[in-house]
């Protein structure tokens, strides 16, 4: 395998599986080269939620196999018999697909049905949640950031509890994915103790929800005045550092520039 | 300020100074909501290496404003006044321009002159360079992970290996931006010496350098026998965590699904 990829494929090796991310949902954050692959799929595979926010010129006429919740391994499953049995397919993940999302599950099972070399694969990047509640916010991520997910599904609570101490000591702003769900509704509470021995009270905390879509909604409180209750599984939060304040509207974390 | 903001503006509200992240340079990574600021832009201001990167019917006609490196400042201020001078103008970086580029600065900008009730604002997410460069890798971000730039303009190098160190303890993955200059050659290195305290020797280390653009290139090596001399100012390079692996071609950090 070279180290350099082509970046026009030849004819021979058009991907028979491409992993998209959709962005946002809205479907002018969706760039061409995402079009293009959904246009060459016949059969599109995805989370219920998502293929709703595909527009449907994009999905007439395909095979949709459209799943609930938690079905990822089933999806991908899916995704990759489908491409196998010649039906260029691709499976779609919201924001983009290499970020707690489709892409990791499908390498790790081509591996695990030996099949990485016998299907063509393509990843194709797209506008992550954490990218989209920023440009909503103002300008939160201008220095250095950790994210983190709050799901304890398929890592220990204790390990996400000491990422967030170790990043919020370390002055990183802090991008929280996954902030609540039925299952673990005091999570985010609890993240934001760690936090805040770290924070000023008076550091900023923006929430962002539906983002670029109906129903978009954001807000912006202080770590101590912040409610958790108003978070949910379609939330994206953004704990600011130590610089981090709010200007009229904005949250912004400065980068650092002098502007006198 | 309303908490929920109208996806769609009325003519009066029209945005006159629009932030546009350009993604990673290749047309077909640029949405449509991005084309159609630049569409409605009269004036376009940016870095004369980004300036270039836009399709020639993006520019065709507008009055383009290409400013050399390190004229962050020069570039706001002149988009600023254009702005307010009466024609809509969009201000551009590569990648996401929330991600350590002109939207903060932008905002401050605009603080201290008193305009930010003034200038009707709009800032335009975009792909940003760690998803650009984890789509050509595989998926080394499917777990948390840290954003770090080596850049020491506006931080202090000691700010910037503790948090090198606290998130590789944490056993984040770790995203390393602006990982070489002139002024700083060695950075890098000891920044993956730091890294390695909490990494085995077998910890995959992805770098990539003008990805979707002519020249792309991209390597999977291990932090024990990287070349940090491999690095320049245009690549972007990714740590895995302590259950990353390669896989084929492919880096990837495991999310955690039991594929049993």
């Amino acid at each position: 395998m070279p180290d350099t990829l082509p970046m026009d494929y030849k004819d021979s090796d058009q991907p028979s599986l491409y992993v998209v991310g959709i962005g946002p949902g809205s479907s002018d954050l969706l760039p061409s080269m995402a079009i293009a692959a959904l246009n060459r799929s016949k059969t599109i595979v995805g989370y219920s939620r998502y293929i709703e926010l595909l527009p449907p010129n994009l999905t007439r006429g395909k095979n949709i196999l459209s799943l609930g919740m938690r079905k990822e391994k089933d999806r991908c499953c899916l995704a990759i018999e489908s491409a196998l049995n010649g039906s260029p397919t691709s499976i779609i993940s919201s924001g983009d697909a290499g970020i707690y999302a489709m892409a990791g599950l499908i390498i790790e099972l081509l591996e695990q049905k030996d099949l990485i070399s016998k299907l063509n694969l393509a990843i194709i990047p797209g506008i992550p949640a954490l990218c989209a509640a920023a440009a909503l916010l103002g300008a939160p991520l201008m220095h250095d950031f950790a994210v983190i997910s709050l799901s304890d599904l398929l890592t220990p609570w204790s390990k996400i509890k000491d990422r967030l101490a170790k990043a919020a000591q370390a002055d990183f702003v802090l991008v929280i994915y996954n902030p609540k769900s039925k299952g673990r509704p005091d999570y985010l509470k609890e993240a934001l103790k760690i936090i805040s021995q770290f924070r000023e009270p008076s550091c900023p905390v923006g929430i962002v929800r539906n983002a670029y879509r109906s129903n978009q909604w954001r807000k912006i409180a202080t770590i101590n005045d912040f409610d958790p209750n108003l978070a949910d599984m379609l939330s994206l939060i953004i704990v600011g550092n130590s610089e981090t304040r709010q200007v009229s509207q904005y949250m912004l974390t400065p980068r650092g520039y002098r502007l006198d």
